[in-house]
């Protein structure tokens, strides 16, 4: 076909009729439209989206391409718009993240970190002549406070034109980097309410991301997958020393990867543009963020376990990779220390834990199960290896809290199961609070004994495959998969390792202060469950204090929220910084008696039934005679 | 030959004894290692320094690619160290711009631009673990104040290894970005003394490059050609249009080309690393800077005249293509408006204008020949069109003044000449101050009438070629190029157009604060003159107004000068934005007289002798009478 000289190759294809796949509209960012040209040469902009290899086999971006003579291009399968074109997790797209607002946030202003402004400067004249720089930061000026000013060289190349070409009337993206301003892009015409922001949530089992719009702080769309650093670890130091091996960029190329699926699949999803995703902030745990960020994790792991930086600054998008404006910034939640990251100074930040006047602890269940004990006046943290047994993963028919997961179980007097599962779909696994009330359950109607070994003899659901215990939940004819959804032994054993982890950590950071569980006035419990965890039934597996359970509240997946705030307050973000500096990192290897600790907290619910005074009965009656006992 | 595998190709040549170019020493910033891989995959990092096209043809940089299988590479001449690897001007090679430094000017504390900062951190503890990037701004910030501090993400990233590598020494870059501090690298061990910065003065015709021991201020080299501009048109104006009608990007190629060719031979002649060029100051016109930066010029030449930034940001040197360290950072000398820029900021600063009680004319003598007359209190500065004759440019056998240009000439009585060349080299040419000398000579001897017009019958040394008139400075004989070195009739009123312009506009601007001539306590001449003008020659031409002789002073290359200034002091660099801002950009054609006050002060040296009281007698004379009447 004809195409006019200058024309891209991404118009001259629609034209065509040949659709070819692009999220971003033709900026340059996504990298779908990836063609190749057979013969000819062509005008191409130079791309990092491509490698050496691409490029010297043909391919080019059809968006940043113009077409100067006649060239022969193929769009392969994965390019065109009529088939799949964006690889998602099919799992994940059915996911939306529930996540319930803890009430006990503080209230922070709307003023997000990265805002568009329409500005109308008025136009040169022979007596007012300032340059077109110059105009454009006294307009900004007049209209928001603002003391030191930045302008990247290709927005000033280009702030004459889109002077010119929009009549003097332009919207200026501003975005915060510390204590300066940057101008980020200059757009003609009014375009302030086009503003919109990922917030992901980099947890080492799971990334969980929401779209949000910047102007209404409305949350458009929320999405999640697995974090494809799992092959290299299911854990944190795992992923570290395989990074001194082979490097990190497998590991960082992984995670943006998933950020990158989840953000395109949501701009898909909804009317948002990528174009106007301006700001991307990252929350998870130190070396997650470090991942991230493409940083030395190396002295993370050994002592004195020193982070390349607890407060990164903030960095263009594009620069490790991540796909939104190619102008847009990435900020990272601030951290505590190596082991306790920006996902709990975000916790801290959504709990309002830094401003409460009551002795709050906090406690994140995932991976490394983090816990902060304090109040306005102080603030102890420290992290547990719990595993990631709560989100889902290293449990045979574990999965995170997504559609179909079963999240809460009931145990009848007759042997009878009650299952609920998110969105009410057919069941497919097990998330973390449904493995809880699994096991709770398991415990009060006597089918385990308290060091949580599976007693066959009383329920025809308890079998073994292949040498091991299982307890069957669901039956394949009732499951989604056509496979049983099964609790095994090991399940069993690394469900309770993790809760003895977390009992031994919270005890210890209450021991050193020299108080007790009773001082506790909050209890607070965020982690990716859902949007439920029966406290009670925490408090019977002994994974949470024997508190009164008025005192405990779920405050969900804090560390998106935390981020969120973030995201839409300066103010907010300005605080984390401050929270982030002033708790204390208390490291548990050097407490004598961590171990010894852990071990007494791996019974049910723990060695010392003095301990939880409210769920003694239970625990101290016979196997087989506990069901009764417990109602 | 066998080598090692994740060598460098590089590396691998020399081993071979294959010598490779290289000025940066592999770092991957001159792009000289240029080869081509016949066949055979490499591990190439990503460069801009090659094309598309290149990047297909299988050209890598030999620094930047690692050996991982057999391959076959081919070296091309150029590439080989052992040709004349550096394509430099020849003529350029043998000059050294000589900037006599003008006394007045201001003193400022050495505190350059860039800085290198040698620190201890301490080595983080149990009890002290701030992460890295924490702890380093903790140590600088105790040796400097600095309030903000901000650092890019490549070098966080490679900060905690150079910390455990070093032991905790390193030396940090700290360059200065308006009110913040930007920790631009990061080096291991004391390199606080390894710290360059180039100065280039960018002007329409030519360019000329200082390399700066930025440690103890001392000039290391020096290095000027023309400006590859010149193809796109001798002035200002052309060029932009060119740039509206087939993009800037060629112009932009062009003076970065320049500018890496001459610090690329300060290098390869000095013991100076690539790598230890940090800082880069450029001045020049407001146009030059544009099309450096790659800013809009379109509405530079169209009223009300603004340019995109009269401020510009400083940038990263590479993302505008100049080749210092790739992590350097570019500054421009701030600009008073569209048509008085950088050039002239340096000039007020070198010469201590803005400071200085004494009313002042300062004058640059370059193609846009720029005005500015004022004191501490007040400031107006204007452009007038003197065009490139004065630069060498636009004149049969004019040159800039480097070696070999006959820089002064003496008429003597008996129709002799006395040249002087500079470095008393054979003449290859005539610079400014040469031209000024002859036509002034040419005008006492009465060999020309008061209009220019060249008088054969006087002299045998002025003859007919191709129908123009033209006076023979030097026979061929005598001449390096074999050649004669006339001044034509054409060269003439190309002075004479030069000189009215410049003289018009500093009546105009006296006269538009009601003050004359005789007001003036001080008249500073700028231009690359080299290192002579005859003051009162000047006068006899009618360039300078007839004042006395010793308030007439020649201040050299203020625009280098003053940028010089700017890059080895921070308190400079603030007071050049603060004199760009305050000063007044006063436009000539909104004046109704220009054109008549230009036509008038074509004459030598004006239509109105009462002007030239001193001068009047030479030019009262009938034109043979003259050479005795003059002395």
């Amino acid at each position: 076909m004809d195409v006019e000289r200058g024309e891209t190759l991404l118009d001259a294809a629609r034209k065509a009729g040949v659709m070819i796949a692009s999220i971003c509209g033709g900026d340059g960012i996504c990298g779908r439209c990836r063609v190749q040209v057979l013969s000819g040469t062509v005008d191409a902009t130079p791309t990092a989206l491509l490698t050496r290899d691409e490029i010297q086999a043909g391919y080019i971006l059809a968006c940043q391409t113009r077409v100067t003579e006649s060239v022969e291009v193929t769009v392969s399968h994965e390019a065109r718009g009529d088939g799949a074109q964006i690889l998602v997790d099919e799992d994940a797209s059915r996911f939306r993240a529930l996540v319930p607002a803890f009430g006990g946030q503080q209230e922070y202003p709307h003023d997000p970190i990265v805002t568009k402004l329409c500005v109308e400067p008025p136009p040169p004249t022979l007596h007012d002549h300032l340059g077109c720089q110059e105009r454009l930061y006294r307009e900004i000026r007049r209209r928001v406070a603002t003391p030191v000013m930045q302008m990247g060289l290709k927005v000033l190349q280009e702030l004459p034109q889109h002077h010119r070409e929009s009549d003097w009337k332009v919207t200026a993206t501003l975005g915060s980097r510390g204590e300066t301003t940057e101008v980020i892009q200059v757009e003609e015409g009014d375009r302030a309410a086009a503003c919109c922001g990922v917030v992901v949530d980099v947890g080492t089992s799971t990334v969980v991301a929401h779209l949000v719009d910047m102007t209404t702080s409305e949350t458009l769309d929320a999405e999640a997958c697995y974090n494809s650093q799992m092959p290299y670890g299911a854990e944190v130091t795992r992923r570290i020393i395989h990074a001194e091996h082979e490097g990190a960029e497998a590991l960082r190329e992984a995670v943006v990867g998933d950020i990158n699926d989840l953000i395109g699949t949501m701009i898909a999803r909804t009317d948002a543009e990528l174009h106007d995703v301006v700001a991307c902030f990252a929350s998870g745990n130190t070396t997650m963020l470090h991942f991230l960020l493409g940083l030395d994790t190396a002295s993370i792991r050994k002592s004195p376990y020193i982070p390349a930086a607890t407060c990164p600054p903030p960095v263009r998008a594009a620069e490790v990779g991540v796909r939104i404006n190619p102008r847009g910034l990435l900020y990272a939640m601030p951290s505590i220390g190596s082991w306790v990251g920006g996902d709990i100074t975000a916790g801290i930040l959504a709990t309002g834990l830094a401003d409460a006047e009551q002795l709050t602890m906090f406690i994140d269940v995932g991976t490394n199960g983090e816990i902060v004990l304090g109040n306005s006046d102080w603030m102890l943290a420290c992290a547990t290896s719990a595993g990631p047994a709560f989100e889902g993963s290293g449990v045979k028919c574990g999965m995170r809290a997504s559609r179909g997961a079963i999240e809460r179980v009931a145990f009848g007097a007759d042997g009878s199961l009650a299952l609920e599962t998110i969105g009410e779909a057919d069941p497919v696994g097990i998330c973390g609070s449904g493995l809880i009330d699994v096991i709770a359950g398991l415990f009060e109607t006597g089918l385990i004994d308290r060091s949580g070994q599976l007693l066959p003899e009383h329920s025809d659901r308890i079998r073994e495959r292949g040498g091991i215990l299982e307890f069957v939940l669901v039956r394949a004819e009732d499951a989604t998969e056509d496979e049983d959804i099964v609790v095994t032994q090991a399940d069993i054993e690394n469900v309770l390792r993790a809760k003895a982890a977390i009992y031994a950590g919270a005890k210890i950071l209450l021991e050193s202060t020299e108080r007790s569980f009773a001082d506790i006035d909050r209890l607070l419990i965020a982690g990716g469950f859902g949007n439920y965890l029966d406290g009670r039934k925490a408090v019977l597996l002994g994974m949470i204090p024997d508190i009164p359970v008025e005192r405990i509240h779920f405050a969900g997946n804090t560390s998106l929220n935390g981020a969120k705030m973030a995201l839409l307050s300066r103010t907010a973000y300005d605080r984390s910084t401050e929270i982030a500096r002033s708790a204390t990192y208390y490291d548990l290897i050097t407490y004598p008696h961590y171990y010894e600790e852990f071990m007494s907290a791996k019974f049910l619910p723990h060695t010392d039934l003095e301990l939880f005074p409210t769920v003694a009965d239970v625990a101290a009656a016979p196997a087989n005679g506990r069901s009764q006992a417990s109602r």
